[in-house]
Order: C-alpha cells, then sequence, then structure tokens
C-alpha cells in the first residue's frame, strides 16, 4: 500500500463510438449546443456527480460537444478516493498531471471474473492505456 | 498576424476507426510489441519525421502498443513551423501545454472548397477539437 496526501489529477480520453454518421457543422459553433470549438480548460464546469473527492470536468464530450467517436475528461481525486472497479467496451488513454496513486489492472478480460489485478504506482508523466473490457480501477491511496 | 517565440506544445488525441474486433491481452505487455501498458511520457521516443521544428511522441498509437479506436500524441512546433492544412476522417481532440500559436480552422465541411479559416489564438490550457473532415492547420506564428 502507497501513502499519498496530495490530490491525484488524471487526463481521461475515453472512447465512445457511436452508430450514427458525421454531421456537417457550419459555423466554429458546435451545431448541438452553440458552445464553441475553442475552450479555456479553465473556465469548464467542475461537477462531483455526488461521489465525495472527485471533481470531473468534461473538457469535450458527446452530448454537449456533439463528439460522436472520443471523449476527453479532466478528473481529480482527494486522497482516499477512488473510482469504482469497472470495465467498458471502450479503450480508455490516462496521463496523469498531478499527485499520485494506484492504478489496479486485471488484464485477463477474456475470463468469468478479471482476476489478482496488477498494482502499478502511477505518478506525473506516467501514462497508461486500458485496454477493451479490462477491469481497472484508479485509488489516490490515502 | 501573432507574434510568438516560443515552442508550442500540443496533446493531441486522434481517433482512427478501425474494423477489427478487440483482442485479448494476457498480461500487462501489449500483445502486439511486448511495451507495457504503464509508460512514463518523458522516455518515449521522439521523432520530426525530416519536418525541421516539429517534435513528435506517439503516447500511446496502433502500430506500438495495439490501439484500435484511439491515439495520443505529443507535438511541440518550433517558431515559425506548422502543421500542413489537413482533413481526415476521424475527430480529433488538442490540448494546449505550452507556448502559443494560432489554429485556422474551416468548419464548412460539406463545400468542394474548405474556405476561408476562421482564425483561434491558442495558449496554454486552451482545448479545441476538429470534427470530422473538418480542414484545419496549427501554426506557430513566427
Amino acid at each position: 500500500m502507497l501513502e499519498c496526501s496530495m490530490k491525484l489529477t488524471l487526463l481521461l480520453l475515453t472512447l465512445f463510438t457511436f452508430s450514427f454518421s458525421a454531421i456537417a457543422l457550419a459555423s466554429s459553433q458546435c451545431s448541438i449546443t452553440g458552445l464553441p470549438f475553442v475552450r479555456n480548460i479553465s473556465e469548464i464546469h467542475q461537477d462531483n456527480f455526488g461521489r465525495p473527492g472527485l471533481s470531473h470536468m468534461t473538457v469535450v464530450g458527446s452530448l454537449m460537444h456533439g463528439m460522436k467517436e472520443v471523449e476527453v475528461w479532466l478528473q481529480t481525486f482527494a486522497p482516499g478516493s477512488h473510482t469504482p472497479i469497472h470495465r467498458h467496451s471502450c479503450e480508455e488513454v490516462f496521463i496523469v498531471l498531478k499527485g499520485s496513486g494506484t492504478l489496479y489492472l486485471a488484464s485477463d478480460s477474456n475470463g468469468k471474473y478479471p482476476g489478482k489485478p496488477e498494482e502499478h504506482f502511477v505518478f506525473p508523466n506516467i501514462t497508461f492505456h486500458i485496454p477493451i473490457n479490462d477491469a481497472h480501477q484508479d485509488h489516490n491511496i490515502k
């Protein structure tokens, strides 16, 4: 177990595959909500979705910006907080911007159960990618 | 025209859609090349592909890491250098990490010609996304 008292800030690049085809955009405003293509990350709304210790920003997303293939999130985890253990049908790439923590990755995605995960210590400048359906958890261990 | 003497460093999140389905990964090593899932960005090979002023890193990619849906690149442009004017059949998201420059974005992707592009000044903490097929160029104007 790792000692960690800093917040852990992650950039998450998550891909969603949608079945509808590309739509034409007629100006530099998004056609869905009118939000601009060019934005300042420091002005993006933060939310915790009711989960203590989480700060989440959707840097670019499907609902707000009409993205059809990829989403980018900026998330910060307070000491002791973590994601659920989860997996999903899209690839995910992480870049650690600040703080440190632990990635738990169970890469036996073919099995009925994901098995014992490997632990990876992560810190700024570390990137990691999660293959489709591989169970994983990001943890800022207190 | 904007004056700029700093290098412009961009994080590019580019999506590629492949037709083959997910492959199973049996360990925390990529099945294609044996490269690990967890890597330090500062140790990733840089290349300029013969283009003066460019520094390119593939943070995670299809050829090296077996990515099927998304690639992440880190690129730095010296003053005066730029990307070609180009467009592509995938979405692209940029995050400006250092320096400043100009994004040229022609968002009339339905036309035979892309038309006159809009100019956007970009600097650290700015993010922008390029819709599918919209012509664009990133420029570190000297």
